[in-house]
C-alpha cells in the first residue's frame, strides 16, 4: 500500500483517503462520494481496529462483512481497498501510542477508556501508508473528527481532515454499523436520540441560547424513552469540547444512550453566524 | 520549511536531516558530513525543544550559540537550516503526544520523567515538516535512537533513522553541548565514563561474558573519582534496553554520571559477529 500510494503521489495525483472498519453503510459511502469529488484516486481502508477497543466492548462480534464490503466500494468507483491484518498494523514489539490530551477524555473518553488513544494511534499510521492529500470522517464521531484534526494540525501532517455530514435513516436514526445489533423494539427506541437532538434544535430556532436549559430538555426526553439508558447529554464547545453555560461560537450538543447492549451516539452541530444560530443535524 | 522541503522532494531529491539542540560540536558536525555524503540536499534544525527538559533541568541556561553554529552548517554545507520558534512549534492549544512505552520509562526516562516523551514528539513534528530520507542522530544517546528507530518503524515513517557514532575528545570524554558547563577539576574528572566503559571493553576483549561482572566493575570505576556521583550504570539488550545477565546478541553498557551540577551520559555497543563480541565506544 506503502509503494502504491508513493507511486501516486510521484505522478502528482492527489490521494483521497477513507478509512473505515468496514460493516459499510450509507454514511461510508457518502464518504467516498465526498472523496471522489475532491481527489484521484481514492483509497479506503478496512481495519477493524482492536486497539481502540476496551476489554469489555464488542470488538470480536463487531460486524465483519468483507465481500459486501468490498464489492460496495469497487461499485461506488473506490480505486485501492486497503485491507491490513491486525499483525502487519500491530507486529510484535509495537510501542508508539499517539495522545491528544484534553480532547480524549471527556465524553467518550470517560467512557471508553484508551479508545481514542486507539483511534489517534491507528489512524496516524494509515495516514502515513497512505499520505492523503485528503481524509474523510463522519461528523456522527464528532469527538473523534474533532481529535483527529487536532493531531494532524500538531503534528503538521500534510493530509487535510475533511469531516463530513451526518448520514440518516428515514426516521432520523444516524447510520451506524453497531444499528444491525438492534431489535425492533429497540430499533424504534434508537430513533429517541435524534428526536432528543431535534427538539433542541426546534427550541434554537426559537431563541433558546442557555446550554443549560437546552441539555435539561434533551436529558428530559431520553429519560422519558424507558428501552433508553442515558450515558451523557452534553453541550460542549466545538474546539475545546468544555462544556458551555451559553450558546456561542460553535457548539456541539451530544448524546450516548444505551439500548439493550448497544450504545449509540448522536449530535447536533450548532454554528454561530452573524449573530443567527445555525444548526446542523 | 514545510513548502521548501516539499519542493525539493518533487525535484525527487532525497533530503538528509540532521536535528540539532545548537550550540553545536564536532558530534553534530559528524552528522552533518553522513548526511552530505549520503544525500542532498543537507536541512540542519536547530531547537531547544522545551518540552523534553523536566522543571528542574537546564532548559533556561542551555547553551545558546545561534551565530556561531549557523556559520558552522554554513561552512559545513549544509543547504538549509531551519531554527523554529517555541510557539511554531507549541502554539497555544498543542495537545498531541507521541510516546513511546516500555523503552521511554527506563535509564534515562527514569531519571527525565517525561524526557523521551518530549523527544518523540518533537522529532516526529519536525520529521513530518520536513520529510527526511534519512534522519542522522548520534550514539551518544543510545536510547534515544533506540526509540526514535521504534518510532519511525511503529509508524511506518518514510525516513531511515541513521545512529552514527560517538565523537570524543582527544581524552576520550564523548563530546557534549553540556561539557561547557565543567570547570577544569570535573573537566579531567568527566573522563571517568569514557575509562569505566573502555575497562569493560578490554574486559569483554579479554573473554568476560557475565554482564553482572561487567556492570560491577563499571560501578567500582565510577565510584573511585571523588568528584562522580554515579547515577546508574546498566548493561541492556540494545533492542529492549531490558537488563541482560550475559552478554547476547547486541547490547548497551550505559552509564550517567553527575559531576557537580553537570550530568553526562556515554555508552559501550557490544555486537555479537559469529560468536565474538565487538566493542564500539
Amino acid at each position: 500500500m506503502k509503494q502504491s500510494a508513493r507511486q501516486v503521489r510521484a505522478d502528482g495525483s492527489s490521494i483521497g483517503f477513507v478509512p473505515t472498519m468496514g460493516a459499510l453503510h450509507a454514511g461510508h459511502l457518502s464518504l467516498v462520494r465526498s472523496a471522489l469529488a475532491e481527489c484521484h484516486p481514492v483509497i479506503a481502508s478496512i481495519f477493524v481496529n482492536p486497539t481502540q477497543f476496551g476489554p469489555h466492548e464488542d470488538f470480536q462480534k463487531y460486524p465483519r462483512t468483507m465481500e459486501a464490503d468490498s464489492q460496495q466500494l469497487e461499485d461506488a468507483g473506490v480505486d485501492y481497498l486497503f485491507a491490513p491484518d491486525a499483525l502487519e498494523m500491530y507486529p510484535r514489539g509495537f510501542r508508539t501510542w499517539v495522545n491528544v490530551e484534553g480532547l480524549s477524555e471527556c465524553l467518550e473518553g470517560r467512557v471508553r477508556q484508551g479508545h481514542f488513544r486507539g483511534v489517534t494511534t491507528v489512524v496516524l499510521k494509515l495516514l502515513e501508508i497512505v499520505q492523503p492529500q485528503k481524509a474523510y470522517f463522519g461528523r456522527k464521531d464528532a469527538q473523534q473528527g474533532r481529535i483527529i484534526q487536532q493531531m494532524a494540525r500538531d503534528l503538521h501532517l500534510d493530509s487535510e481532515i475533511v469531516v463530513c455530514p451526518i448520514v440518516r435513516e428515514p426516521d432520523g436514526l444516524a447510520m451506524s454499523s453497531r444499528n444491525v445489533y438492534l431489535n425492533s423494539d429497540e430499533r424504534r427506541a434508537a430513533t429517541i436520540l435524534f428526536r432528543a437532538l431535534d427538539g433542541a434544535r426546534a427550541s434554537i430556532a426559537h431563541g433558546e441560547r442557555d446550554a443549560l436549559r437546552i441539555k435539561a430538555a434533551i436529558r428530559e426526553m431520553l429519560r422519558a424513552e424507558p428501552l433508553a439508558e442515558p450515558e451523557y447529554a452534553e453541550l460542549v464547545d466545538a474546539e475545546t469540547l468544555e462544556s458551555v453555560t451559553r450558546l456561542r461560537r460553535a457548539c456541539l450538543a451530544l448524546v450516548a444512550v444505551r439500548i439493550g447492549r448497544v450504545r449509540l451516539i448522536d449530535n447536533l452541530l450548532i454554528e454561530e453566524r452573524d449573530g443567527a444560530f445555525l444548526t446542523k443535524l
